[in-house]
C-alpha cells in the first residue's frame, strides 16, 4: 500500500499512453478504469521493467498511491470528471492533488477549483497536447493552478513532456484555471492553422489542378522550410497514404469534419473577451460548412461561377501560396496569443507569454519552427500587445504581403473558397488601418438608437438629431 | 381603477415612444417608472386628446390597469427584468399577461416563461426593432410565447406596428423565446449589414478617393435601386450631416463602435448551433477591432502596403461595389435566415420563415426591398434549406459574382480592409462547393488523434494507423 508515485484515472488512449511515458521514467503509476477490458489492455502493453499496477476498484487504486497523492484524471470532459472526483473523494486526503488532463472548459476548472480547495485537496487544470503519440513519447504539458501544489508535480511532469534543446515541454503557467484556457487557446490556433493548410491544399488541387503526387511534394518540401512544424509534416506523410487498393487514402475521405468543440469556445470567448478571432471563426464556421453535404451539392448546380484561366507561372504559384500560408499562420498565432494576453488580465491568470511560446515549441501539435520566433520577440519585449507590432515580425509578415495578396485575388478568380486566408489578411489590413471606417457604424447606431458616439476633436459623449 | 388598456414599465426613450404611439391609436395606457423626471417628462409630452397616466407607484400603476392586465417591460436586459417581475408579481393576477419588449437573451425568457406560467402569469418575449423613431410611429414587433395570450393583444400591436401594404409589421412567431430569437437574427443581420456597408464606404474614401460629397450622392442614388433599404437611406442622410461649424459631421466622429452584445449572441449561438454565420462573425470581429486605436496607430507605421495605382474608371467602380455590396447584403440575410431554420428545430419554436420575412418588411432596422424577394421565396417553399438555393436569388447572387470578385480583388490591391464582403464570397464558394478540402482536416485529425474518419466509398467509421 501506497507505495505508487502517482495515479492515472481513465485508461484510454490519452491516459493509457501517459501512464506507460510515466513508466518509462521508472516511476510507479497505479491506473484506475471501471472498463476491465481497458484494465487488461493495459497490463498486457506494459513490459517487464515497468511498476504499474491496474485495477477497477477506486479505493484499491487509491490506496496503492502515495501520500500525499498526485492523481490525474483523463476522462471526457464535463459530467464524466465531475462523477470521478466525487467517486475518489471519499478515499482521498487533504493535501492530495487532483489533476484535470482533459480538455475541460476553464470555467468548470474554476468551479472545481473552489470546491476542492474547500475540502483541502488542491486541483489542477493541465492542458495536454501531441495527441497519442505525444502522449506516450512527449507532450506539451499546460498546467496552472497552485503553484506550490505544481512543485511537487514538477519532476514527473519534465521528465515525461517533450523536449527543445534540452529544456522540457512543461511549465507552470499561472492561476486557477489558466492550463485549461491556454490550451483552449492552443486549439483554436489549431484549428485556424488546419483550415489554412487545407485551403492551400485546395488551391493546389482546384486552382493549379496539380497532381497528387505534385501536392504531396510540395507540403514534403515546405517542412524543410520557415514552414517547417508538426501540421505540415504530417500533411506531407497523409498525402502520401495509400489505401489497401493502392489508391491515396486522402480522396476516400468524406469531407466532413468533424470537432469536439474547443475550437468552438475559443472563438466564443473571445468574442465575450472582445479580441478579433477571425481566422479561428473562419475555421469553426467552414467546419461547419463541410456537414451541409445535401445542400452543397444541391448549391453547386445552382450557384455556378465559370472561372478564367490564369496564365500563372506553377514554380513562382508555389512560392507565392507558400508565402500567403506562412503569412496567415503568423496572424493566427498572433491572434491566439492577443487573446492570452487580454485573458490574463481579465481572470488575473498571469500567463507569461515567452513561457507559453517556449513550451509550445515542442510535443504540442501546433509545434512550430516560428514558436521560438515568438519566444524571442517577447523576450525581447514582454509587455507586447499583439506579436505584429514586433519589428521582425512585422518584416516578415511587410515580405509577404504580395504573396498573401496575389493568392487570396487568385482564389477570388477561380471561385475557390479561401476563408482562413482571406480573414488572416483582413485581420492585418484592418489592424494597421490608423482609422477604419466604424464612425459610419457608430453613426448608423446614433441615427437609429440615439446610441451616442464620440469625437476625434474633443472628449466626451454626443448625440445628434441627425433628421433636423 | 383598472381602466387603462395597457401598461408600461420603463420609461425611457423605448418605452415612451411605445406608449404613446398606443395613445394615438386611442388606447388608454399607463406608464410607471421610478425616475419621477421620466415620469414627468412623459406626462408633458402627452397632448390633450391622450389617455395616459404614469407614476412611480407599482401598486397604483397595476391598479389602474383593466383585467386581465397587459403589461410589457422595457428595461435593460438582465437583472433588472427580473427585478420588475419580481417588485410586479405580488399586485398580478392569474391570466395577466407580462411582455418583455427587451434584447432578452433567449434563454432568460425560457427561464421567465416557465417560472411565470407556474404562477398562472402568461409570459412573452418580443422583439421589438425599428429604433425610437420605430417605436413611436410603427416598428416591427417580433412576438413569442402563448398563442392564446397573444390573440388578446394582437388588436393593439396590430394598431401600433409598421405597415407593409395595409399588412402590420407584426404576427405570432412561435413558441417559448422565439420572438426574443428571431429578434436576436434580426440583429445579427444588422451588424452585418453595416458592417458591409462601412466597407463599401471605405472602399470609395481610401479605395477611389472619392469626395465626401459624390459619396454621399452614391448612397442617395443607391436607395433608389434594388439596395433600397433604411439602413442605406440613413447612410445617405449622416453623410451629409453637418456640424455646427459646417464640418460634415461623419468626419469628426471615433472609429470606435461600440456594441451591445445582440451580435455577439447571435455568432456565439450560431456556432453553438454549428451553422456558419461568417459576415456577422466578422462584423463583431471589426467592431472588436475598432476598440484598439493606440495598437492600430502603432501597427499603421510598421505594417506598410504600397498599394499600386488602378486604373479603373469611376462609374465601372461604382456599379461594381453596387453589385459587390447587394450580393453581401443577400448572403448575409441568407446566413440569418438559415440560423432562424436550424434554431426553429433545435428549439421547437415552429417558426414560419415567410411570415418573418414579411413582417420584416417594414418598422424594423433590417427593412429593405429584397425581404419581399425572401418571402416569397419561402412562399413558393416553405422548406428552403438556405435562401441561396432559390432559384430567382441565385440568378441574383449568380450575376453579381463578377461584381462581389471584383470588388475583393480591388480591395485585397489597395490594401483596405473587407472582413465582410469577404466573408460573403467565402461562404458563398463554400456553399456552392460539392466537395471541401475538410477531408483533409478530419484526416489530420484521425492522425494525431485518433479521431476516426468517415469514408466516400463505403459507410462506417474508419481510423488509420497513418505511419506503418
Amino acid at each position: 500500500m501506497n507505495t505508487f508515485d502517482f495515479g492515472i484515472v481513465g485508461l484510454g488512449v490519452m491516459g493509457r499512453n501517459l501512464l506507460l511515458n510515466m513508466a518509462d521514467q521508472k516511476y510507479a503509476v497505479a491506473g484506475l478504469d471501471l472498463d476491465a477490458d481497458k484494465v487488461l489492455s493495459l497490463t498486457e502493453e506494459a513490459h517487464s521493467q515497468h511498476r504499474i499496477k491496474a485495477t477497477t476498484a477506486v479505493k484499491e487504486f487509491v490506496e496503492l498511491i502515495k501520500q500525499p497523492r498526485a492523481i490525474m484524471i483523463l476522462v471526457p470532459a464535463g459530467k464524466a470528471v465531475d462523477a470521478v472526483i466525487q467517486n475518489l473523494l471519499p478515499h482521498l486526503d487533504k493535501g492530495d492533488i487532483l489533476i484535470d488532463g482533459g480538455n475541460t472548459y476553464f470555467t468548470d476548472t474554476d468551479r472545481r477549483y473552489t470546491e476542492l480547495s474547500a475540502k483541502g485537496i488542491h486541483f489542477f487544470g493541465m492542458g495536454i497536447s501531441g495527441g497519442e503519440k505525444g502522449a506516450r513519447f512527449g507532450p506539451s504539458l499546460m498546467p496552472g493552478g497552485n503553484k506550490e501544489a505544481y512543485e511537487r508535480l514538477r519532476p514527473i511532469f519534465e521528465s515525461i513532456a517533450a523536449k527543445v534543446n534540452g529544456e522540457p515541454c512543461v511549465e507552470y503557467l499561472g492561476n486557477g484555471s489558466a492550463g485549461n484556457y491556454v490550451k483552449m487557446a492552443h486549439n483554436g490556433i489549431e484549428y485556424g492553422i488546419m483550415q489554412l493548410i487545407s485551403e492551400a491544399y485546395d488551391l493546389m488541387k482546384r486552382g493549379y489542378e496539380l497532381d497528387d503526387t505534385t501536392i504531396q511534394k510540395v507540403f514534403e518540401d515546405w517542412n524543410n522550410t520557415e514552414l517547417e512544424s508538426y501540421l505540415i509534416e504530417i500533411t506531407g506523410h497523409i498525402l502520401k497514404k495509400k489505401d489497401t487498393d493502392g489508391q491515396l487514402l486522402i480522396n476516400l475521405i468524406s469531407d466532413w469534419a468533424k470537432s469536439k468543440g474547443t475550437g468552438k469556445w475559443t472563438s466564443q470567448n473571445a468574442m465575450d473577451l472582445e479580441v478579433p478571432l477571425s481566422t479561428v471563426d473562419a475555421a469553426v464556421a467552414m467546419r461547419e460548412m463541410s456537414k451541409n453535404k445535401l445542400e452543397r451539392i444541391e448549391a453547386s448546380s445552382k450557384l455556378i461561377w465559370n472561372a478564367e484561366q490564369t496564365d500563372t507561372e506553377l514554380p513562382l504559384a508555389i512560392e507565392t501560396l507558400k508565402g500567403a500560408l506562412y503569412f496567415s499562420i503568423l496572424i493566427t498565432y498572433a491572434q491566439g496569443l492577443a487573446l492570452l494576453s487580454k485573458a490574463s488580465k481579465e481572470y488575473n491568470y498571469e500567463l507569461n507569454l515567452e513561457t507559453i511560446a517556449k513550451i509550445w515549441r515542442g510535443g504540442c501539435i501546433i509545434r512550430s519552427t516560428v514558436l521560438e520566433d515568438f519566444r524571442q520577440a517577447y523576450a525581447k519585449n514582454g509587455e507586447l500587445k499583439n506579436i505584429l507590432l514586433d519589428d521582425s515580425i512585422a518584416k516578415t509578415l511587410n515580405e509577404n504581403q504580395s504573396n498573401i495578396r496575389s493568392t487570396v485575388q487568385f482564389a477570388v478568380q477561380k471561385g475557390i473558397p479561401i476563408a482562413g486566408l482571406m480573414n488572416s489578411l483582413a485581420y492585418f489590413d484592418a489592424y494597421r488601418s490608423e482609422k477604419l471606417p466604424t464612425n459610419l457604424i457608430q453613426a448608423l447606431r446614433d441615427y437609429f438608437g440615439a446610441h451616442t458616439y464620440e469625437r476625434t476633436d474633443t472628449n466626451g459623449i454626443f448625440h445628434t438629431e441627425w433628421n433636423d
